[in-house]
């Protein structure tokens, strides 16, 4: 029986290295080189090509190989095996840093600071008091919660919108559709962790993104479909909205005539808020295959109805 | 009575206000407006010209309006009354965050992000496990203390230079003089918080910085002269260094024709690490007055042969 890795455009070489030391008799074969589709136990994958998972008759399960499973809702025809997320709490800290950092940049006024250094301008630039500092996360799974916590110990306001009933320290939460404009309104800084499914995809348009005061920031480290990339354009060249940080965008990789590389309001990463290093990830994997031959659960479960 | 303030470049207006709200009664001179120097009860100060200190007859307390008190090291006869540190946990917290955002920026490769914006550029850049990634610091008092604990909590590998014997949770401590250069060639970032002393100034001379690694960056947020610039200059020019924050300079504001401004493996910030803010810093200040006359010891004392 053999693992068929394949990780998109990033490539398997570590993967497979780090795979191989953990199973040292484990068959692995790296997508596309399949010698023997009826050898593959288990797809180590993420963003395989659409159609491909149903080719695998002694397929067990699928394990995702990146935090979010969105390229699955493509597939009209999945195999009825488990799909197992991949958790890694190194991949959780990072995108944590990733926004405590962000958050930082505008709070201080670095942006300003960075501009002030070309002009040769020493001035101080006046802050908040830091818990008077609004933060708002949209997407309070086990991500969003990680980083209300951390800003909220670093000292900010911190706020999200859910639409169920949640509990979460520290964090004040907003609730439901009539809950939304208020939510906005107040922040100085709005995370998108919102994950993307057919519910949220585009559901940061024109109308919603209108409601946050022209100061305020958006920083997306989700998918980049969930916003509008032509409504956040519109809104930042009107003056509407202060500034965004994209990590992720509808098309990747960011297509070279893409607005948002030359706007002065935004700053490009390349989906890199929370890189998934096969050093730290591979655990999970390997603990789900052993379960699996155990004749245990696999966990986390990813559901593909819900996009998470 | 009266309470005399002066805060060099930043003004006394916010200082007067805050002060005032707390003291309603009490008379506050702002320097140089003094209509009578027997009334000064209390100089609560930073940077008043050499000199002017003695001039004040009935004086109780000097309270310093900075964390710093390496002004008080140019006078030549200091007045005999305690000198009273300004101690502001939210200036901590501040000076705090703005080293957890710079060392981010050169772990996590923001510099080389937006330069690869720029270019148009979208590629992930590999950066290590946190644990391996080291940071330390030069100046364990009150404040590298608490950037040492907060470097620590985030995952970094965190290590700190002290001449005698401490203990620091989590902080790998160098001691002495025969363990200075090991500690700096395992850097990745090196924090200067040492306070300006005798013994300080120029310490961080061309010898001592040509230890660090040629990646290594310098992160400078205590004050300018304790590095030597030109060699500084020097070692980034000549590719012996990665990067420098300059956050403080030895002649402030930077003078215009000064090369870090367009140097660029530099980023200069006009002193606002830590911005004090009467909001929060006055606490400290009505505080020591009320307890010096309740006849009680102010808190805590500075002690200007040591410079802090």
């Amino acid at each position: 029986m053999a693992i068929l890795l394949y990780n998109g455009d990033f490539g398997t070489d570590a993967w497979s290295e780090a795979l191989q030391q953990q199973l040292p008799d484990e068959t692995i074969y790296c997508y596309p080189q399949v010698p023997n589709r009826e050898d593959v136990e288990f797809a180590a994958v993420w963003n395989l090509p659409q159609g491909e998972l149903a080719t695998y008759p002694n397929l067990r399960a699928i394990l995702l190989l990146g935090a979010g499973g969105d390229f699955l809702m493509r597939e009209t025809r999945l195999p009825n095996v488990p799909i197992v997320r991949l958790v890694d709490d190194a991949v959780i800290g990072d995108m944590t840093q990733y926004c405590l950092y962000w958050v930082a940049h505008y709070y201080r006024n670095f942006h300003e600071y960075a501009r002030q250094q070309l002009e040769g301008v020493w001035k101080r630039i006046e802050y908040p008091p830091i818990d008077e500092y609004r933060v708002g996360i949209l997407g309070l799974g086990n991500i969003g919660t990680e980083i209300g916590r951390a800003l909220s110990c670093t000292g900010y306001q911190v706020s999200a919108w859910v639409q169920s009933h949640r509990e979460v320290d520290q964090v004040k939460l907003y609730k439901g559709v009539e809950e939304f404009a208020p939510f906005m309104a107040q922040l100085d800084v709005l995370i998108n962790v919102l994950p993307l499914t057919s519910n949220t995809h585009g559901f940061l348009n024109s109308e919603r993104l209108g409601l946050l005061g022209t100061h305020a920031k958006v920083i997306n480290i989700s998918r980049g479909a969930v916003i509008d990339e032509r409504a956040l354009k519109s809104l930042l060249d009107a003056g509407k909205l202060g500034g965004a940080v994209l990590d992720v965008f509808a098309s990747e990789p960011l297509p070279s005539d893409h607005w948002a590389w030359a706007h002065p309001l935004v700053q490009v990463t390349p989906h890199s808020s929370g890189q998934t290093y096969p050093r730290s990830a591979v655990n999970s994997l390997v603990d789900n295959i052993l379960r699996i031959r155990a004749g245990e659960e696999p966990y986390p479960l990813f559901d593909p109805t819900r996009g998470y």
